[in-house]
């Protein structure tokens, strides 16, 4: 007989989230049937699109159900198997939710996938070789383009998607500018990740100051930007924007709560000739074997560093997504729930 | 020894343009040089891309000079050649300028273009089946790529540019949907040229009550949107795309003049999936004998139909070209020199 925390959503944030959206509950798990899977949580991971799911209105997927548990990405480990395909012991990734354990009815193919830890840790299953990778890959690749020698430039550049994005156009041959918050994160964007520059956005609180920064980490101008915030942030990237410039719009953190944030100057669209897209990494997912090929040979060989955010323990889920979705993570948010 | 008048621009509007930025000038052409062409012109073409030029600023082509021939596209005749490709008599189009007659170095390929008018008349090739069709091909082409059913809205709809786009959507097999200021245009978009429904947006002057009117006329939503003018409309049908819609933008009239006008809401780019993107048809020089053949081969057999609106003689040029800027042109908008 397993007993299971889980974390619920028990009401809709109006406004920024607080941690009274969120409700803690335990259950006895039934016995597996035929075709199940029974998984222990080793790893939860936060992600900023679980902010868009606990609102009702109009999104590209349905909203999170009150008083069920939340959803969310998960590593962990076999513990009990009623199903042919799936061994005590094996270590999986799947879309358990935020609690300690799953029953996974793992007939339906791609619902949980087996993954091999000989070189590549567990967790990064959730980040840099997870979601998040395929993300700034398919971002990157499908719809940025970029040629060698081209300008690169991501916001939110010490996050999971962001540290990807810039790492990967290095590996193709362009220069990669940041965008992070704080000398600790913009220290570590350029030295440890090897991004050739990383603006500090907290320093150049207006439009003409953070142009102006960009200006000079940006000689050449900017030929492909991977959104990851929205706001003034692109207000100003649009500015230096070469032409034929291609903007990559996975997530606009600032939008979330409140009112939607206006683009100041959307003529820079014709002006300029730009591209702006919009995508959701599980809409491609064509492109998810190529992009975790690549992302799985340069975590194990070392060429793709990452760094992640451990909170520990299913009950401090809520506190620390709520610190994700105002940037006091530092690399990919994850709980620890084993 | 020819007498031609022209008109240049004479200063540098600040907010909107009056006839005093415009100067009409005399002066005697000199004689032709080997190689060279002089072309009566017939009739010029006023766009409202002209507007852009008249600016100092940051745009997609070079500001038009101070004291120098407006730029324009024109139709004529050769009417003296000391170029062996050109005979006395033929029709040409090319970049004439605001004038009556053009001296044109004709050795440089495409500078000037012999036309056909057994099947399509000569001011045609300055809408229909000249520039405004092509942009219309291209964006619609190009960047809309709409399949047949799909819901295709186009503003300005009864300008030169946007009627080819809705009628072009027509033969696709799409529903094409125009957006015009006043009953006649409206009347005209869906009674002559076959639009399935016109919105008259002077009749909505507010974000809710044009979305409503948008809903009313797509109601499976909308799958592609030419962009013509910018501001509120952009805001209104972007409430409106369908998921991995495609927006073309082609002009922003609105803000042509003083402040750019934002777009409300960005964050539907992702959301909706959408994809935003500017072009100049100038840049696409490839795609435009496939579009001309087309766009010539539906004039000829009646199936584009266009209007124009003729202002007579040189001197009424500017007046024109401002109430262009206001909507007030009903078709293409000509001048006609000869």
């Amino acid at each position: 007989m397993t007993v299971n925390q889980q974390i619920q959503l028990a009401s809709r944030p109006t406004g920024e989230p607080t941690a009274d959206n969120f409700r803690l509950v335990q259950e006895t798990l039934p016995d597996l049937q035929d075709g199940q899977v029974l998984v222990k949580h080793h790893w939860l991971s936060l992600d900023p699109y679980m902010r868009g799911r606990m609102n009702d209105g109009k999104s590209y997927a349905q909203p999170q159900p009150l008083d069920a548990v939340m959803i969310g990405g998960t590593a962990g480990e076999v513990v009990a198997s009623k199903n042919p395909h799936f061994a005590v012991g094996d270590k999986v990734v799947g879309m358990g939710g935020w609690q300690q354990y799953a029953i996974v009815d793992a007939s339906q193919r791609g619902v949980l996938q087996k993954v091999d830890t000989t070189h590549v840790p567990l967790s990064a299953y959730l980040g840099a070789v997870g979601m998040p990778g395929a993300t700034a890959w398919v971002g990157l690749t499908d719809i940025i383009a970029p040629k060698a020698g081209e300008t690169v430039v991501v916001s939110a550049a010490s996050g999971a998607v962001g540290s990807a994005v810039g790492q990967l156009a290095k590996v193709r041959g362009c220069r990669a500018v940041g965008l992070a918050g704080g000398p600790d994160k913009c220290a570590y964007v350029v030295n440890e990740l090897g991004f050739d520059a990383c603006i500090d956005y907290k320093q150049h609180p207006d439009l003409r100051s953070l142009s102006k920064a960009l200006k000079e980490a940006c000689p050449d101008g900017i030929d492909g930007y991977f959104e990851n915030v929205g706001g003034m942030i692109l207000d100003a990237v649009m500015l230096r924007m070469n032409a034929f410039g291609r903007i990559a719009f996975c997530g606009m953190i600032s939008g979330y709560s409140g009112e939607p944030i206006p683009m100041t100057n959307p003529s820079l669209i014709l002006v300029s000739r730009l591209k702006l897209q919009g995508f959701i990494v599980s809409e491609h997912m064509g492109l998810w074997p190529a992009a975790l090929k690549e992302l799985g040979g340069l975590v194990a060989t070392g060429k793709l560093k990452y760094r992640e955010s451990v909170a520990e323990g299913l009950a401090a889920a809520p506190e620390a997504f709520l610190g994700l979705l105002k940037g006091r993570n530092f690399g990919k948010q994850l709980v620890k729930l084993a």
